[in-house]
C-alpha cells in the first residue's frame, strides 16, 4: 500500500526560538520511505540526531518572522495490521534489554496505579495478545474518543477520570493498563490513511511474543495505512515538535494522507 | 576521600520473582570504584546490561525462599562538591544531544506545570547556576524534609501540595523546577557519608555551563561524600530494585557508609 | 549551495542475495537533506538500522532477476570547506569517548606502522591542523591519484608501496598517517560536485580542536560541494553496498551531482 | 565454578602518558563478577566509559615515576563451555543488526582473502557450528601454538604465512576464516584457568544459531574456566591496555587464576 503523506506548519515567530522536531519518518520493519521532502522557509541550519528511542530528530532555531516547515513522504506500508489472537505473554526475564524501559511508568502513563483495573478488564483472558485486545476493546467501549479536543496531553489518570480524550490520551490509558500487567507498551505518533478528521495520529504498540503489535482504540475495526514518525514511552518523549521559550502555536497546521494510485512509486 | 559503602537486602520470596537491580556503582568523572563485592545467596544466574542512561543493571529471577543481596564497594570520591556561582545557563541549541532528554517532563517531574513557580523562586537571579541554587535554597526553606517517611515516590506536584517529602521527593520538585526553566536536570541515587539516619540517598544534578552540578536540598550545607549508583529522569528510571509480580518488601535492608582511615585503599 | 545527487545501480541477480546498503545520506552539521528518493525495482522488504558509527543502513535480499536501486537527494551543503591553519591538536585525555575508536588501526589503515613516516612528513609543523595539512599536501605531491583504477580497497601499506591509488586508497594512507600521530581520522564516503570523472567519492576527516575537518588529497585546491553518505574507520566499515555470497558486480552504476539553479530548493 | 583472577602491571613512566585500559570484566550471560578490585598506585583520576562493543574502559594519564595497576576479581563462570554440533548457520538477513559488524574484515582479520581456504577446510561440513569446529580443529592441527612468542599482534595473513603464533594470532586466523564464510566472529580477551604458562589469554567466538559460541584452538580439548574481559573485532579493538606516545613496556606483568576452594564465594 503506497501512501503520500504531508505535514505543513506555519509559525509566526516573535523571538528566536529553539525547536526540536520529529518529522522525518524512518524506514523500518513495517514501512519503507521511498521519497521524502523536508523544507524550511526560510532555510536555517539544522542539526539532526537520533534520540534514545532511535527516532530521527531535528534541532534548529527559528528566526523571528514567518517560519514554515513542509514535510512530505511516499511510504510503502505493510498491507495490513498484524493481529495475532493467542500470541503469548513474554516473561520479564526473557524480554530484550532494550524493551525493559517500556515497562516503567512515565509522565503520562502512571502504570503503577492501574494494576487492579487492568486485572478486571482482562479477567479470563489468556496472558499476552488477548489481554491487550481486551484493553483495546474496553477503551473503545468506555472512553469517548473526541478527536481534536485537546492541546495538551492528558495522562492515563486524567483520561480515566474524564472518560474521554483524543487519540493520544486513549493511548496513554491503554499503555498504562498494559504496563501494569508487565506487558511493555509504547506510544506511536504518525499518520493514518482515512482518519477523520485528518490530523496527526497516535496509537500504541504492545510487545507480545517477541515483537511489537499495533493497537488503536480510536478505530472501530483494524485498519491499514499507518505511517510511523516516532515512538517513545509517551507523549513527553514523542512530540512532533518541542519548542522552548514562550509558547508558540502554529497559525496553520495541515496534514494530508493520499493513497497513491499505482502500487509502483 | 575514600569511602566504604555497603547495602544488604534480605527478601523472603514466595513465588519466583523477576528483579532488575541497580546496585553496582560505576566509575566515572567523580568517583573511582577500587573494590567491589556483589553476592547473591543463593547464587542465581544474573544478566548484566547497560540501560539508556548508562547505568549498569542486573537482571535475575529470585527463587522462592530466603534471598539475600550483599553489595559493597570502596570508592574514592571527589574531595568536595563543586559549587560555581555565576556559571552560565546553556542555551537549548548548544546542549549536547544526549542531554536533551533531561529537559522533558517525566513520571514524577511534571515540569510543564512549574514555569510560573520557578520564575518566582528565581526572580532576580542570573540565568544558570544561581537559578538552581535559588531553587535548592527554596526547597530547603519550604519543603519539610522527612527522611524515611515514604515507600512510594511522590511526584513534584504531590510534593508541592504536601510541602514535605523524603530526599527523592524533594529532588523531584527541584528537577521539575529546573526543567521548567529549560535547565536539564536528573535524579541521582546513591550513598551519602554521614547521612542521618543512614539509608540510600537521592539528590539531583543540573546541567550548567557544559557539565553536571550536584544539588541536595536535604543537607544544610554542601557536603562531600556522595557515591553515585545511577541516574535517570526520575525515580521511575532509577530504582535500586524493580521487582515484578506481587509486591515484595525486604525483611531487612541495611546501608552503611564508612570513612576509610587512610587515603590509600 | 544546493546540490541534486543521484546514484543508480542495476544488478543482474542469479541467486537470492543479501545486501547491506549505505545510500541514504543523513542530515547533519554540514548538510541538510531537503528531498530524497530511494526506490527499488522490484520493490522488496527493507529493514533500516543505524550502525555503530551512526550511518543509516538498509538490509534486503535481492531476488533473482534484474534488480535496480535508484537514490536521489537534494542537499544543502556548507558553502565552503572549513580550513583552519593553526588549529591545535587535542591531547588524548581530552578527546570525547566516541572519538577514541578513530585512533585505532583498522583493516585498511595500519596506523601502527606509520609513525616514523608521519613524523618525517610533518617535521616542523605545529601539532594539529598543520600536521594534517602537511599530510594532505604530501599525499597530493607523492601518491598518484588514478580515479576509477581499482575495484577492491587498498590498505595504507599497499598504497604506499604502489605510490598510486583511487580516492579511497589515498584517504586510507592519509588516515593511517594521522592516527600514527594520535590524531583521530576517519573515512568519509559520498559525492563531490564537479568530480571528474563523476563517481562516488571518498575523502577523510581529522579531529582537531574539538571538531572534524575535511581533507581531500585528490583535489588540487579546497573545493566545496561535498555530500556525505557515511563514515567509519575505513572502507571496510563504509561501503555503499556490502553483498554476501558469490560476488556480483553492477551492470550499470551511474552517479550524478547537479548544481540546482536557485539557492531555494 | 568460582575463580579468582588477578592481573598486575608495573610501569616505569618517564613522561606523562595517556592510557586506555580494559581490565574490568563485566558480568554477563556467562559470568558473574562477585568481587572486584582495581587499584592504581599512585592513585590518579580515572574516567570510565563503555566502548562501541560494550566493554568497560578506563582512561587515565600515568604520571612520571613508578606506576602500578592491580586488578583482581572473583568470578563465577559457566560450568562448562557449550558445544553444539549441528547448530545451524544463521542466514545474513536474520542476523541481529548489532552482529553485522562482526562480518566485516578488520585490521588483523583480512577475511575477504580467505574464502577459498575456508571452503576447503570446511568441505563436507554442515553449515554453522560444524564449519567453525572444523576451522578450530584445522588451526589446532596446522598452526603451531607458541605461547608468549609475540609482542605485536599478527594478522590472519601473517599467521597463515608463518604457520605459528600466540593465542591471539590463532584466533585472528580463525576469525578471518569464519567471516569469509559469512559467520560472524569476534576476538575475546580474558583469562583461562589452568593456562600454561599463565598469562592473559585470547580466543574467539562465532555467532551460530542465534548466540555466540566459544572456540579456542590453543587447547587440545574443551576447557572450562574462561573469564572474559572484553571483546571486539580483533586485537586492535580489544587491548588490555592502549598507551599513547613513546612505547612503554611493563617492568612486571603478573597474571594469576586460582580455583576458589568452595562453590560459595
Amino acid at each position: 500500500m503506497w501512501l503520500r503523506i504531508s505535514c505543513d506548519f506555519h509559525f509566526e515567530i516573535t523571538v528566536a526560538t529553539p525547536f526540536i522536531l520529529m518529522l522525518r519518518p524512518r524506514s523500518g520493519a513495517q514501512q519503507w520511505i521511498a521519497r521524502e521532502e523536508y523544507r524550511l522557509v526560510p532555510s536555517v541550519p539544522v542539526f539532526e540526531f537520533t534520540d534514545y528511542y532511535g527516532n530521527l530528530c531535528q534541532r534548529l532555531v527559528a528566526p523571528p518572522g514567518s517560519f514554515e516547515i513542509h514535510t512530505a513522504a511516499d511510504v510503502m506500508t505493510a498491507p495490513k495490521i498484524d493481529r495475532d489472537p493467542g500470541a503469548p505473554f513474554v516473561e520479564i526475564q526473557y524480554l530484550p534489554d532494550s524493551v525493559l524501559i517500556y515497562l516503567l511508568p512515565s509522565r503520562y502513563c502512571e502504570s503503577e496505579l492501574f494494576w487492579q483495573m487492568a486485572t478486571e478488564i482482562t479477567t479470563g483472558r489468556q496472558l499476552g495478545y488477548d489481554q491487550v485486545a481486551a484493553i483495546e476493546e474496553w477503551l473503545r467501549m468506555t472512553i469517548r474518543y473526541e478527536p481534536g479536543s485537546s492541546d495538551t496531553p492528558e495522562s492515563a489518570v486524567g483520561v480515566n477520570l474524564r472518560q474521554s480524550g483524543v487519540c493520544r490520551d486513549l493511548s496513554h490509558l491503554g499503555i498504562a493498563l498494559c504496563r501494569s500487567l508487565s506487558i511493555p507498551a509504547r506510544l506511536v505518533v504518525g499518520y493514518l490513511y482515512g482518519l477523520k478528521p485528518m490530523d496527526m495520529h497516535a496509537w500504541f504498540e504492545a510487545y507480545i511474543a517477541g515483537r511489537w503489535y499495533t493497537f488503536d482504540a480510536t478505530q472501530s475495526s483494524p485498519q491499514n495505512g499507518y505511517v510511523t514518525i516516532g515512538y517513545g514511552r509517551d507523549a513527553a518523549d514523542v512530540a512532533v515538535y518541542n519548542q522552548f521559550g514562550p509558547p508558540i502555536y502554529p497559525e496553520i497546521q495541515r496534514v494530508q494522507v493520499l493513497l497513491l494510485e499505482s502500487e509502483e512509486n
